[in-house]
């Protein structure tokens, strides 16, 4: 990960780092199939109408058109998400899925950001979304975070937590306390952490056109951080009885709030707590927002992101409300790469490796590697009858556990590199240990590996 | 597949037709991962004069810029193979890998084809290659090729031939039959198939500056087809006592070929033939070349190609000599999918529907689900109590293929959708059958699966 990329902004694991990707994502799938998710992939670009009329109008997107093409205008770009593209995919085969539909969807997109350390032009990311024909209860919020929660847990790096909100409580609260341009609060407050409660408040003043008073208010809203479910008894008392504007929005956004909470605390206990400055830049949320802090490596923003977006997706009068929440895989993992958090065992998948005592028996080398690899152990046959010990170092640099002898009459040896340890072994039965088979994924954290657990 | 895509060009699968997709993609994996071949994915982007420098340079290519960008000319632009990229990888990272480096990349590339049936402007590719520091032993080819040829024989798709040449061989040939323009004649015979043996004679005529009786003799070769490991009698045959030229390339050529077809019979018998027609259009091949047909399906092309290449991958002096071959997945399954000889059993990973009886239901139903789910079974949960006959046949469309359901005492029952069977059950002890745990994928041929099998 020292390496310098040679295209600035562009990531290019090794083999090695690639094996952690691959666990990672793995993982995820692992997850996300377990409770019924299932997979698409989008194409990699959208008319550039498609991306720029919705979503992130300030990010910057490639354009993309044919090199021998005079057209300076490109008509289509690459994605810069995967919930755009897949409203999109939804809107189009609607006739052909069924609601409400589940999927997950990993994929990478691209984005024109400025280079900067951990920030990058091509990433993965790991999304999953549950849409409605016409409806969808606020249950799939709590089945989108529950399933997220797992996932995380699953990838075993560590203490997270998801920040839950809801825009109908924030927003229906400035309407209660008489502020009516609610979206110029929800894009000050989206700032907090970046600017702070001085300069918010001043931006609530201008924009919204808001008393000190309120922009006070909507401060005092954003401050409220709690794992009770029982949030609403505190953003009750905030408001007192001084509500000038109609309360049916705010009311509407506590009882899911309150909703979700509770069900979080007893399917994912610890793993969420409501947090009122969650606001989300993005224009389509439209009730639960979440973003998810990863202890120790706060720097890094939100790892997962979403919420809930009623009208994202739409077919005539026909609506498809939607929520979702998306991993930012590649910062993530290139974060814990770099960190030395996340590690491979070996450069490559080999468990043993068959060495050459002459050119000629590579033939019945190969047919020892295939009785290993009939048993689903991965082998591999040295291409050239080097020395045996530089046969071995070859192993042993790529991190092979176990390599492979046959002697003139016949008898097979093998010798695990590490111990040194060399016995006789038949190719038809024998094995490594279980967890030699495939590359071993080393988390720093202390607790135990969860990789198996949902 | 028998939607009208949204942007030509470009396909984009149904949830259940990307089941299958993930089912071929994971058995290349398996099989290459047994072999010890190590994944890498390169960026998508690569510098305009590294794709136009090499390979196939009349590929439309796509270029890639920031759309707010005023430059008009692309810098970068996307990927048309893994080939080139896969080179440039290497020559970056050589300080970084350990040689010969076997490594398998399965990953998307872009063409700006004229949009066509079966043609595809976005397309994956799953690619493996050897490449070695210096030197690689032509052992590398026939490894190559029997593991392409393991992992097609997994794909359970039907007969298919890899057909083998020798560019040493052809261009040998050509040169000891007195034609100097080597390179001419083998675009020519490339073309056999596509313009016929009158069309490619007169080609050889004027392109290559060769007599008639030199251009009946390169399609003699050409028409040298054989399971025989021993074509090299065949090719003296018709060489006859005629040489005018040198033949020391030539010699090469018929050992190298002899050697991979030998070896190819033992490990893999009845896959490969020698066929030397194959010339395969791109500069950078210099030894063996393949192409793939799958029988039955002749229309497709070559399913699986590519070669040895010796200078692609250069570093000052140092030279990274590679054999790589190439399946064309989307084609190939696009094909597969259409004729309906792959389908997946369901749309859905799921194999447990559990259902409600009512909304408030759902916790203790998530309660089901989760200790089915702790067993690896795939479960989801009802999102709304609808009637029972709707859940049912919302579970059915799907091709789910067992409902739960929990009574108000508290006793578990379980219904096989297809037989109509309901029997009680323990969420905490049963299972389904092994057959419907995960989605079945129903090849057309009669084979058994050979799904397990290398």
């Amino acid at each position: 990960m020292a390496r310098a990329a040679s295209l600035s902004g562009y990531l290019e694991l090794l083999p090695q780092e690639r094996i952690v990707e691959q666990h990672v994502l793995d993982t995820l799938r692992r997850v996300f199939e377990a409770h019924g998710f299932a997979s698409i992939e989008s194409r990699a670009v959208e008319p550039v109408e498609v991306l720029l009329g919705k979503g992130e109008i300030d990010k910057e997107v490639y354009g993309v058109s044919r090199i021998h093409d005079d057209a300076a205008e490109a008509k289509q770009a690459l994605h810069f998400d995967l919930t755009v593209p897949f409203a999109r995919y939804v809107t189009e085969n609607a006739g052909h899925l069924a609601f409400p539909f589940r999927r997950y969807q990993i994929q990478k997109v691209w984005r024109g950001e400025r280079p900067q350390a951990g920030r990058f032009r091509e990433f993965t990311q790991a999304d999953i979304d549950i849409v409605g024909d016409g409806e969808l209860p606020v249950r799939s919020d709590v089945e989108i975070a529950v399933v997220m929660a797992r996932a995380l847990q699953a990838l075993n790096i560590g203490d997270f937590t998801l920040r839950v909100n809801s825009r109908k409580l924030s927003e229906g609260f400035y309407r209660a306390i008489g502020i009516e341009d609610t979206a110029a609060v929800l894009r000050a407050v989206d700032k907090l952490e970046k600017v702070g409660e001085d300069r918010v408040a001043a931006e609530i003043a201008e924009s919204a056109g808001a008393t000190q008073a309120q922009a006070q208010q909507a401060l005092a809203l954003a401050s409220i951080r709690t794992a009770d479910p029982d949030v609403a008894a505190q953003v009750r008392a905030l408001l007192g009885a001084e509500a000038v504007g109609e309360t049916a929005l705010l009311e509407e956004g506590l009882a899911e709030l309150s909703l979700v909470m509770g069900e979080l605390s007893t399917r994912v206990p610890g793993r969420a707590e409501a947090d009122l400055s969650i606001a989300r830049g993005l224009d389509y949320y439209t009730g639960t927002v979440i973003e998810t802090v990863l202890h120790g490596h706060e720097e890094l923003g939100s790892i997962c992101s979403g919420g809930r977006y009623e009208s994202l997706a739409t077919k005539g009068k026909r609506a498809f409300p939607g929520v979702g929440l998306s991993i930012g895989v590649t910062r993530l993992l290139s974060r814990l790469l770099d960190a030395g958090e996340l590690a491979a065992s070996r450069t490559v998948p080999t468990a043993v490796y068959v060495a050459l005592s002459s050119d000629e028996d590579w033939g019945a080398a190969q047919t020892v590697a295939d009785q290993l690899r009939a048993r689903g152990i991965s082998a591999e046959v040295a291409l050239s009858a080097e020395k045996f010990g530089k046969q071995i170092k070859y192993a042993d640099r790529r991190g092979i556990p176990f390599v492979w002898f046959t002697h003139d009459d016949g008898a097979h040896e093998v010798k695990d590199i590490r111990s040194g340890e060399q016995t006789p072994a038949d190719p038809a039965i024998w094995a490594p240990p279980a967890e030699d088979r495939t590359p071993q994924i080393i988390s720093i954290t202390d607790e135990p590996s969860t990789a198996e657990e949902l």
